[in-house]
Order: structure tokens, then C-alpha cells, then sequence
């Protein structure tokens, strides 16, 4: 019997494979669904894949997460920059919750803000492209990090 | 035919397990070792883990990584904060080099200094316990990070 | 006749009770639906609660409340510390507008940033628990705040 | 039978109402005295009203409420913004201590020093003229803040 | 034959008119449509005037004109201060951005943070109030910006 | 009957076309000074442009604009990062006055102060190489900035 | 008929010549008090010369002034630094209120903090040792500063 | 024949005892005194233990010492943060003054002003409890600190 | 027989009269001229009062003061805030330099930089309109200052 | 019987006498170690002072005393202002850890660091010369700090 | 056949031997000359020294240096510190550029502005005095640096 | 008679040739130790050229060339940035210590932290490639910097 994972995209994640190749590898993001479903399942898990650009549905789904034990992955976007509200939302987790970054942001220049989230993950994991995805999910496999 | 890891801890960790398990968890460094010996051998690489208390000696293994492309997983312990030297042999890298931290930095205050070796590093994963020395072999064995 | 009131709520608000009771205490959204209504009713308002995790919504009420001149008791979650947007909507008041915190805000640590909704409140109650939000309508009962 | 109540005034505001009414109101100081009074007796509080300009009667008077367990309602005027020496003295207090404010200062520019106090206040109350103190004597009436 | 621009507004600005016309001048919204409709039909342009308080339809809208290839001149509004998922949504972009300002921030004390679009904006127009808008119809018909 | 306007260039800008193409364009200031001249008169100016790399003269040439009720349009160079002298001397201005940018400032890296002289500018254009001044003329032609 | 003037001292300045002569020269108290007077009665003004180490009495002063409309040369000694109390009291000033130093503070390195008085001073004079007292009443003689 | 020390503790310092044992240890202000006075005697000191909340009377002391040429051993309390005053006149010692703490300020989060007082002490002796005391009397007697 | 006097006055200063009387006061530049002129002629100075827009000017005036070890009085208007190339020369004084302004710098929000000739004057007078000149010729001619 | 204490010297402190003796005193390293033992010998203790310029070599020892319960006396030299490391190793400490310094370091401008030991250490001494070490033996004889 | 070498020396250095020899040294701008000029003989070069007080005709010298592809050794004096109207004229070179300072500026506590024209200088040279001069002639004679 | 001179390189400068070879040129350590030997016979010197990654080493090198009365010249490599016991033991020196960079550390962005050891460096020489050696070591031939 399969455990659920939510694989939860911020604001324009859902574009990936249209933007900046050279930062975020040749993947789209129907690629990168694609490898979350499928080594998910390997791992015995039922992931699911979302993404959206607005920030209220990402605290619904982060709800929905801490209301049903599930364990998330989610790469945050540009609200690593700002959103508290994410956070607060993030914060009630009652499953372990890994934030992931497909490129490193410290190599990065152009973001001198660091993540709101990181404080209440269980774990990051940045810098790998669409590996980070793959390393949380083995982390929730394996690992069993809380 | 085994590929080559470098495992490197920087000080105070070969003291893992007599350290603030409320933080460090339970495992001693000698269970770091063996996981990562073991787990390494699964993926088909010879694992060396080393640790010093000694910057120089740190510096001369990232040397002696790079000379050979051995890639390289390191906690570079309390190094992170300051340590330009460790970072600038880092940076010579011919190899994936993978930066780990046991716990999560951002979630404990008395550190304010962000990591100064991220900025070379092909990825960061933190907050997995020793997991997140597992999630950085499985990271060289699956993904190519580079 | 009674005078309607607004109480609006940002994000993670509406699970009140579900979340961190040490910090929030033990009330649930529901009571504090009820409690505001009911003290509204004593006091001769027509109190209605509302919560939103969505920043656009939130503009649209404090729209709502300008257009037809409603006093405003506003608890803005997480906005608190970046919604800009929500200011500028704030500051077209045409009525008083209440800034309230369950907790006070300057006793937890975690959040380093200070209101941006602050300067263009009529005044600011924090540190009561559900009695904050109270005590904003027996302000606006009383006192004529402006 | 009444509970006592001491509703203690920083420097200056003894002179209200003969400074910036703009900023401050109308009120005078005998006012204040007077609305405090009236409206504490209403509420069951036998309300003693004092103003200093001297940071130790401050500190002692704050002394006198924690040993006899007198809740305080405390305006700090300008030791806002540097009396850590009031400070030390508030944080032992033994029953609820709230901070007011008669104007909204984050409203105000003229300062930009955030208030040493309300790390150990119950709550804090501000922009509501003499309305914050009313406000306050009837947090303490209905809602047993601590 | 026209070519499409998209005219895009952030936050609050549906309602210029209604506020604070001695910072924003007495035009309505409805005039700006009006004149950005007029004065792009004499350029040759087919000119939509959008305003949204939603910052994930403001990003739906960049997203639509980097797959359409559509000039946009934007007015971020209050999103300026912190929507680094409104920045990274126009930094997509195919086709020259303008970003508009009615009034000249520098100009404003109550601003702090500078514009988070700017870096990846074609150019910056501000302080001509509704001819800021004019300007930039200007820019993209005569001058090619990109 | 034309009206006056004074085009003013502060320091290296005279040199326009033997620097860094790739930020400035490949303008001369000789095109500069005919694209002003040109459209200018198109558009009823008299407009003389000026260049100098003395600080004293950029603020006498303000000053005589500002006697005679001349609109200015200012590209300060450098200027724009410490001569307050010369801010002082665009505050007495009489007529619009626009500040114009080739490049965006805020897309390079090399500065990080912000302009000494917005805070007195009618207005700011940037970014849309020699076509900054355009906007600029038309700007005072159709807009009458103020 | 003369007028009298009030010239206040703060913490330590009684103590004038017993003190860092290098930096604050020979004179002593009693010479300041002397040479106040003596000067003040050229000028046709009866001062009282007063120094205080305490804050409050300092602010008692302030206020005797204030109602009398009387001037106030104040050098407020180490409250320069940190006594917001004195600020507040010193802006209720009916009569010119003059700032003095005997020593130049921006040529000493000890303080970094500015002065929280300047803002609501007629003026400041620094640097003439005692004679920044003989000047600043001159100031008051004849310049009728306000 | 005994010589003078003059032990002066600032605000709070007085209920040692009756605040947060967990932070001052058990002792009280009885115990203060009764420790310095037998262990001084044992020195050859006759210790004099004073305490204030009154910046102007911790003033006094310190002018007395300095004309006394006394030793002096100061616990400053909240002083230590912003009291100006009270280092000045501390710069004016003619013997040694010792700085104390109950607890190693560096220890605690709650203050991050650093003192003001140590750059003109003699030295700084911190986190011992009452030993900070008693090591100071030691210092005094045996080691002649200047 | 007289002694020289310079009075010096940076950019914009001879503008005096002809802008924002309200915070300049109404004295024209001649004016200044003459109150200096008549006031120094009383005092047994034969003042000459310039005034540039030029740096090196500036610096060339104040090396002839040196050279001829001649009083001064400067009001350096914007060069206040950065010509440290001014300062360098005024460091090379040979007699009393005194640094005036007309209105008290620090009650101005627009500059939040201080002087940086400061460091380097006699003495700072500042606040008292023309009166500032004049209480420096006094200065000058009474105390002595060095 | 005795009781071992280690008193552990960082980088440069090996040359004590031969380096800036109006800072550090006349007394030399073997003069160091003699006080030491000596006082160690009367106090009860078994002293063994080592002295060490390399990090590495540091964290051993403190690993040492760690291991063996040996309480500390700790001069950390330069490493005060950047050892991490050595930070570490000291908070694994068993015993008390007394951090010492010769001079005030509050006193001294060229460090602007503070000590990144403190927050770990029982306590500090500083300012007393050789002085330090014995008020820091003293401490762990009499004191019990912990 | 000799080379021509600029050296150009920014505000107040044509006084050297005037002013503060114990920073300076000795020499006098005479000698700077004759020094220059000799070794710049002996090594093949016709040296050109030039000083000047004015901003405006430093960038003049820079572009005619950058026209005639001239090598320069400047000493911007006190435009070190703000003039990036130099800086941006330095940035033309079209040949080596120097930087020299006759002492270390790191080793003076007066000025905390860094360098503004060292991002575009090949090479500095800081700290030997006169010898500054001539190190930066020597390689432009043996290193070619560019 | 040949005079000696050290040539101290800190971490991974023993491995130049082999590392970025666009910032650090193509010459090799080797190389460098060739030019600095026969440079330095030719000037006669006895040059020693060492290297190393280790902080105590260099510290003992500096403390050897301190006793020796040697000069020195240092490329503190990465330690520059954080070294301060490096420093301390630089700051011994008996003779000229010169600080040579090989790129301009000023023109790379990766660095923030200025150098720790400039304040105590005779001069500093960066940017000229290996040529900053050869500089330095002229510098020491016929400057006789101090």
C-alpha cells in the first residue's frame, strides 16, 4: 500500500524548460513530474505533483498536507523571498517537509535574500536540478527525517 | 570496478556522539564511517571518511580530491563560517563536491555567518541527520551532479 | 439600528485552535467568530467575521469597508510583515481600522520585521489573545477612535 | 470590595494638554486622572494615577506593584525608547503590566527606537488618545490578561 | 495592421481617482484606459489596459505575453517593494517591459525598498503621472526599446 | 515661436561613442546632440545641449535655467552619486526638470548608491539609450510634467 | 529691566576643571558660572547658572523655562546621547533654546551617537569651550534667534 | 589600618533574590552585602556596599570616589546599556574600578547593547555569580589593577 | 589696524535670497556681505566674503588662508556632505577655521549625512540664519578660538 | 591532593614580553607560567600552562579537558575574534572554562569583533595583566563557577 | 626613443611638504617632481607630473591619456574617496593605470570610504612614501602590467 | 653580503598554475620562486620563498623573521580575510613587511572582507600579477620602506 507525498511548485515552476536553460537545466516540467510520479512509485509512494503561482492555494495545500499527515517536498520559488504567510502555513506541518531548490541559490548573485521557509523544513536540499526532487523523496523513503 | 569518495568532516565532529544529541542525534562518528562505508558500497564506490580538527589538512585533501577527480562529500563543521582557505581549495574542484550539514542550519540561532563554502559547492543538503551524508552519496551515484 | 463592523483575518488565521496553543492559546476560529459577534451585538454592531489567506481578497474587503465607509478590526497574519498591497488599501480608509495581534508580537522572536500596516492604522492592540480583538471593538464603541 | 490598579505616567505627560495637541489631543493631565479614575471605579478598580519625570520613582513604584501584585498600566513616554533600567524593574512584575501609548508611534517619525518595554509587557495599546488607557482598564475588567 | 501591448496594473490602481489625488493626480482609472487605448490606436497599437490586486494573475499575464511576444508596460504598484514572483514572471519576457510609476518614488518618504522589477525591466518611467503610461506607449512605438 | 530648453550632460558624456558600446550604444555625442537638436524642433523646442565634466559649470548652466524659466532635461553621469551641490542647484528649479539615463542604472551592478538628484527631478526616464532624451522632449511637449 | 536667561548644565559639567583639561580646557565651574553671568548683565540678561546630574531635575527646568518663556542655553553633558526625556521636554520650548559644547564632538571619537537634542534646538554652537556659552548668549542678545 | 572600597550596584540590583533565581542564583541583597563586607575585611578593606536606581545618586558616588581616590567595584546594572552619564563620570576615577556581572552578559540573548561603561574601567570581571564580587575585592587586594 | 578675515561660502550660497525662504530666511547674498562687512569693520576685521560653486576654488582660498595663517569662516553649503578634497585643505588651517550654517542641519530631514568638515573646524554654529556669520566673527574676535 | 586545571594560551601569546609592552605589561611567558603554577600550587591545583598558534592544536586540548573533567583557564588570543572551531570544541567542556584576557579588549580600538568564546565560557576576566590568569585560578578554587 | 608617462596627482598633493609630514614624509611636490622625472629617464620614459585641485581637469587628463594611449600613475588625493565622475574617465584607459597613495590608507583611521577607482585601476600601490611613485614607474617599465 | 628576505605565501598559493588561470595569469609556483630567487640576488638579497596552508606555520615563519630583524614580503592568501592571529604576528615585525596580492582584489566580486593584515603592512602592492613580488621586492632594495 502506497504512502501520498505532495510535490508542491511555486510561481512560475510550472514553466520550467521555457526559462533561463542555462540556470535550470533542459528539463520541462512535465519532465519533472514525470520523474517525481515515477521514482516515487519505486519508493512506494503516491506523489502528486502541483503548482501554482498564487500564494493562497500553496497555503491550502500546505493545509491539506498538515491536516492529512502528509509528507510534502516543495520548492518554494520566489516566495522563498517574501512569504511569511507560506511559512506560517509550512510551520503546522505534521509530516516531515523538505524544501528543495533546483539550482544553488548561494551560487546566485541576484538574490541576496535568504529563504523564510528553511527555519521550519526539516531539511533542504539545493543545487542538484531536478535531483533535488529525487533526493527529498529518497530522504522520505529512506530517512525517515522528522 | 569502485569509483573513489572522500568523505571529509571538519573539527570536532570525529566526536560525533558525545556532542549534543539533542541536536547531533544519537549516532557516533564510528556509525558515520560504517554508514557511509556501506552505503557507499551499495552504489559502487570506496568510501574513505576522514576528519581533522587541522584547516591545512583539510586544505591538502581538497587537493589531493582535485588532483585525482575524486568527488567529494564535506561537513566542513564550524569551517563553514569562516574558513576562505577551505573554500578556496574547494573551488579548485574536478569533481562534484557536495556540501553537508547534520542538522539544519537555518533552524538554530546561535549561528548567524551563512556557509562561505556554498558558493563552490555543487549542492548543499542539511537537516537530514546522518541521512544527509546518505542523500549526498546517493546524490554522486544517481544524479552526476556537477 | 446597528452599525456593521469588519473583522477581517489573513492568513493561517482560520485555523485558529488547530495551531500552537502555547503562542495562541486555546480558542478556535469558531469562538472567535462568536466571541466578536456577540460583543459586537451588546455594543450595537453587526459584526462580520471574515478570513482570507488570499492577499487579493484582503484588498478587496478593505475596498469594501472604504467604499462603504465600515470600521475595520484587522488581524493580518503573516502580511503583517510584507504586504505592501494590503497597506495601500489600508491607507484609503474611510472609517477606523484597528490593527490587532493575538500575541505580542514584540515578545517572539521570530519575526525580526515590524508591521507595514502599522502607519496607517488608527491604533494597535496586541497581546490579549481573542480579548485583542475585544477590546478593538469596544474601542470603536467608546472611543470614536479616528 | 475594589482591586487596586496603578496607572504610572513617564516624563512629560504630566503636562499634557499644554504640549503639541495635535499630536497629543486635548486632555489635560487632570483629564486623564479623572477619565482613569471614573472609568476604574465603574470596573470595580480602585485606580491611583501618578506621573514622574524620575527614572527611579519609576523603578520604584514598578518594585511596589510586584510586591503587592497590583497590576500596572504604564505610559513610558520618552523611557520608551533607552530605560532598561524600567525595563528590568516591569519584568518582575507579578501581575498583568500593559503598555500604552497615546498616539501611534509607529506612525510618528520623529522616532525610530522600537520600545524596551514591550518585550515584558502583557500587551500593548496605542493611538487611541486617552482612549488607550481606557481600553487597557478594561482589558484588565474583562479579560484577566497575564 | 495593430500590434497587441499589454498595459498592465498592480494592486489598488483600479481605484485611481478615489485616493489620495494630491500625490496621484485627478485622473480615474477609467481615464487611463481611455488614454492608453487612444494614444496607442495613433501609434498603430492595439492597447489592453488590465488591472489586478492578485499577484498570480499578474504573473498569468506575464506569462500570456512572453508566449505572445506582446510589449508590456507595467505598473506594479505596491508589488514593487516585494513580488519577487511578479520579477521573475517578467524576466521571461520577449518583448520589451516599460516600468511605470505615476508618481516619483524618490520623491516619497514613505518608501524605503526600491523596485525589485526594475533589474530586469527595458526601462523605467516615472513621475509624469498618467504620461508616465504615455510615455512608455511612446517608447515602444518610436524608440524599439528592448 | 519656439521655446527653449537646455539639454545638460554631465561628466565623460562628451565622450559618448568612444565608451563601452555595450552598455551605451553605439551613438556618438554628435548624434546625440542632432537627435535633441531635431526633434526638438519638431516639436516647437529651441533645445541647446551641453556637455562638461566641471561641476561648477553644470551648476551655473542650472542656475541660468532656473532665472529664466528654462526646462532642463539632466543626464548627470556621474554626478548622480554624490554631487549634492549640483542637487541643490536643480532644487530651484522654476520648470520641469527630467532626469534621463541611458542605460538602467538598476540593471548594473558597478553602483549601488541611488540617485542624489531624483528626490528634486520632475521625473526620471531611463534605459532606453539616446532614447531617454526622446521621451524626455516629448514629455515637456505633450505632458507639461511639472 | 533685564531679562532673564537660564543657562542648564547636565551630568558632570560641575565638576568642569576637574576634569581632561586636554579636552576640555582650564576653566573651571566657577569660572563658567562667573563668566555666564558676568556677560549675561553686559547684555542686559540676569542668568542663572544651574547643573544637575539628574534627569529629572533637568526636565523640572525645562518645563520652569517653557512656562516662563524664558531662553535656555543647555549643554546637556552625556544626556546629549541617550536622554529622550530632555528631547521632550526641551520641544515644549517657548523661548529660543540653544544647544553648546565646549568641545567639538564630531572631532572626538569616544561618541558615535549624535545628539537627540539638535532636532528642537534654535541652534548649536560646539567647539569654543567656554565660550560656546559667551556666544550663545550673544546669540540670544543679538540675533533673536527662535 | 583598613582601606575604603566603595561596592556600587545600579537599578534592580537592590532585590536580588526576589528575581529570576534561575538567571542571579539564590543569593540575596543581604547576602551581597554581608559576603563583600566579611571578605573585605579579611583583605583589609573596609567595604562599603551601596545600591541605587538612580542614575544621578550612582553619579554622586562615583564624583566621591574620584575626589576619595577610593577603589571601586560596580555592578551597573541596566546602566550598563545607555547611561552615558554614569561612564563619564566613572572616567574620572583616580583608583581602580572593577566592572561586575552576576551572569556572563555574552550568555544571554536579551541585550545586545554592549556596555558602555568597560572602555573606561580598569577591568571586567563576568558570569560568577557573587564571585563576580568577590573576585573583584580580590583583584583590589592583591594585583593592584590600574 | 586691522586683521584679515575670509568668509567663504561653497555652491549655491550666492543664490541666497532667491530660494526657499523659509528655510534660508530673506537676507540676500548682498545682504550677508554687508552684515559681515560691518559687523568684522566694528570687530577690527577687514573681511572679504566669497563665494563659489567650484571645488578647487574652494580649495585654492582655503590654501591662501593657510599660507597667510588668515582666520576663516566657511558655510560650506552641499559640499558639506562629501568634498573631503575641501576638508584635505581645510586640515592644513594655520589659524581659526569656524564651520557655519543657516539653519540647524540636524532638524532637516533631507541630509542624513553630516558634516565631513566637521572633524577638522575650530567650531560648528549653526541655526541662527545669518546670525550664524555673525556669531563667528565674534568668536574670532573674542575667544580666541583655535 | 591536587586537582589539575590546564591553562591554555592561543596564537602569539608564547612571546608575551617581547611584544607591545605598554598594552600587555612587562611580564614575560615564563613569568606566565611560573605565576601560574605557583598560585596553582597554593590554591590546590596541579597547573599545566601550554601555549599553542595553531587551531587544531587548541580544540585537541580542550577535547582533553573535556574528556579528563579538567577545568580551563583559556587565553584565546587572536583566535577570540574568528575560532568557531575552537568555540565548539570549548562548549563540549565538562568543568568550568574561565576565559581570560590581559588587557580590556572594550579599551582597545582595534578590534571591533566581540569575543565568539563568551557565549560558551563560565565567565570572563579582562583587564588585569597576569592578573587575569589569577583571579581566574582563584575563581575555579573558591568559587565553584560553573 | 622615450615613452611618455602621465603621472597626475589629485587635490592638495601639490602642497606636499606643507602639511602634516609625520602622514607625508618630507618631500616636498618639487621633489615628487625631480624624482619622477629622473627615474622615469633612466627607465626610457618621458615623464609628464601634473596636480591639479580640480575634478573636472583630472578627467580631462584622463581622456587625453586614454586618446594618446598614455600609461598613468595617479594619486586621487581626496577623490579617492567620491569622485566616480574620475573613476569613470580611469575606466576609458586605454593603457596601463596605476594607483599609488603615499601612505596606507588601511592604516589611518580617518577616512572609512574605500578606494572608488581601484575596481578599474590595473594595479595599487599604497604605503612607501614617495617610493609609491616610483614602484608604479618600475612597472610600467619591467611588469607591462595592463 | 647578501641581506636575507622571506617570501611567505599562505593556502593554495602553492598551487598557482594550476588554478584559474584567467584571474591568476599562467606562471607556476615554481616560476615564482625562480623570479623572486633571481630577482632578489640581483638586488642582493638572499630570497627564501616558502608556502604553506597552515596558520601556525605562517605565524612561526613571522615570529622567525621578527627575531631575525628580516624583512618580509606576504601574500596572505585567503588568510587575509580572517586571520587576526596572522596579524598579531605580522604586527611583531622588526623590519619592512610588504603585502603583495597577485590580482587587484578590489576588481573581484567574490571577496567583501577587507584585508586583516593591511594595518600592519609597511605598504601593499596588488594587481601586477607575479610582477606584485617583484615590486615588493624592489621596493625593499631602494625604498626602504619602514
Amino acid at each position: 500500500m502506497t504512502r501520498p507525498v505532495l510535490v508542491l511548485n511555486g510561481p512560475n515552476l510550472g514553466r520550467l524548460g521555457s526559462r533561463e536553460p542555462e540556470v535550470y537545466g533542459a528539463t520541462s516540467y512535465a519532465g519533472l513530474v514525470e520523474t517525481c510520479t515515477k521514482l516515487g512509485a519505486e519508493l512506494g509512494f503516491e506523489v502528486e505533483v502541483r503548482e501554482t503561482n498564487d500564494e493562497a492555494e500553496m497555503i491550502r495545500w500546505l493545509h491539506e498536507a498538515a491536516d492529512g499527515r502528509v509528507p510534502v517536498v516543495i520548492n518554494p520559488g520566489a516566495f522563498t523571498h517574501y512569504s511569511y504567510a507560506m511559512r506560517d502555513a509550512a510551520a503546522q506541518r505534521t509530516a516531515p517537509l523538505i524544501e528543495v531548490h533546483i539550482s544553488n541559490p548561494h551560487a546566485r548573485e541576484e538574490f541576496r535574500h535568504t529563504s523564510v521557509l528553511s527555519a521550519v523544513a526539516s531539511g533542504v536540499i539545493a543545487g542538484f536540478g531536478i535531483g533535488s526532487y529525487r533526493l527529498a523523496l529518497r530522504a522520505l523513503a529512506e530517512e525517515g527525517s522528522s
